[in-house]
């Protein structure tokens, strides 16, 4: 690392107990499940091996990514910094989809729509009912905000998620701190796509895997020094990617 | 609860693997015990049954205070809040008694020594040298202080808690908001010593039992409705009391 850059580590929270049911998760707030709670910790190891030890970490206000950051700091000696939290942050959610078990939603609607609603970058899944089980419109940490979302394609979620990048995370890593960002598949796919500047239609082929901290060394103008950053463990995080896309395609 | 109160929660950590081996700990890092793992989800169910939810969390920089919190706060369903941290919440720095047995100080100095340094209202423990193991000097959660503390009476922790109880925890009772503060028995017993004006040879007889809220309930000029809170388990609390205060009679 030279003087001129800013750090900024970006993890996927470890498997959830919804990722484990093959359940459409989105802003539904599953808990890690027993391996998602071994990958947080695996990756605060990762972390104070390599020496990368956040000042400052941001999380969504989902307990999967909250939890995966109380275990990844933890782990590496860094329980003590300042938190932030953000809605921002979150999951893509959803919509309709949420709770539902994605073979039976493949089957049921046909690959082509399937896919469509997981990889698009702009057709959203249909709304969610407010009354539906699975909805957040009554959930109380989202109390303030003006309307609570009831879908989203990947594109709302860089509309929503770059105001709290440039107005909370981007001061952090002016103020050189090490920003650790601890968040969801396509939160951190809709980052990176900022990030590295990524076609709409190139996107859907990145997977980000869960629990292995990428690296980006931003220079002054927060252009990443490495394009797509630097994954810790660059062999496990091959496999993880893999694992994702064959996720996609199996349901 | 009226309209014109405001809730603050006061809890405790809970049991360290520190207490168990009967050490002076301090600002020294150790770890909650399994019992005290217990006692932080307990606590959170204490307040999730109560229905003091919690809407901001004030934190110590020291892991048993930040693990409590976090397992309250994932037990009554408020992991997503707001999180605040400083050292000025943390616990009572013991100086040079840091790392030492109680038990074992005790016999070397006499009852009449080990309870002024425990109990006594301005007099602290020698101070802590530098490259002794158990110092802080070089903790890097302490890198921005312009000094270390490298000892502490109970006055030294009230005039470095006040700043923060002033400048972060009142503008947020003052804004309406539920505030939780996870700290320690001398770090929470100086805060009760400035809500209930108690005076200063009285303060050493009051024990803060680990892991059970403490409810105040504030009025407009932050004075306590009931003086000296209300506990949610209010027989444990007695119970829990009166254990600390033989701990410190037997060492």
């Amino acid at each position: 690392m030279t003087e001129d850059t800013r750090t900024l580590v970006l993890l996927r929270h470890g498997n959830s107990e919804w990722n484990r049911r093959n359940l459409f998760c989105g802003w539904v707030d599953a808990d890690l499940s027993e391996q998602g709670v071994a990958e947080g910790r695996h990756a605060g190891e990762l972390l104070a091996e390599a020496g990368v030890l956040p000042d400052v970490v941001h999380t969504s206000v989902l307990r999967r990514a909250i939890r995966t950051a109380n275990l990844a700091l933890d782990a590496c000696d860094r329980h003590w910094i300042a938190v932030r939290r953000s809605w921002r942050l979150n999951e893509r959610h959803y919509g309709a989809l949420q709770g539902k078990n994605k073979t039976e939603i493949r089957e049921k609607y046909g690959e082509e729509q399937f896919m469509t609603w997981r990889r698009s970058y702009d057709v959203p899944p249909p709304a969610i009912a407010d009354d539906d089980e699975w909805s957040q419109a009554a959930d109380p940490r989202y109390g303030l905000l003006e309307s609570v979302p009831r879908t989203e394609c990947l594109k709302d979620v860089l509309g929503r998620l770059l105001p709290y990048w440039q107005d909370a995370i981007v001061p952090d890593l002016a103020a050189g701190r090490t920003v650790l960002v601890t968040a969801h598949g396509n939160s951190l796919r809709a980052l990176v796509k900022h990030l590295d500047r990524i076609p709409d239609d190139e996107i859907s082929s990145l997977n980000i895997p869960t629990g292995i901290p990428l690296v980006y060394r931003l220079d002054a103008e927060l252009r990443p020094v490495v394009p797509g950053g630097e994954y810790l463990d660059p062999e496990a995080a091959a496999a993880g990617a893999a694992a994702v896309a064959a996720q996609g395609r199996q349901g």
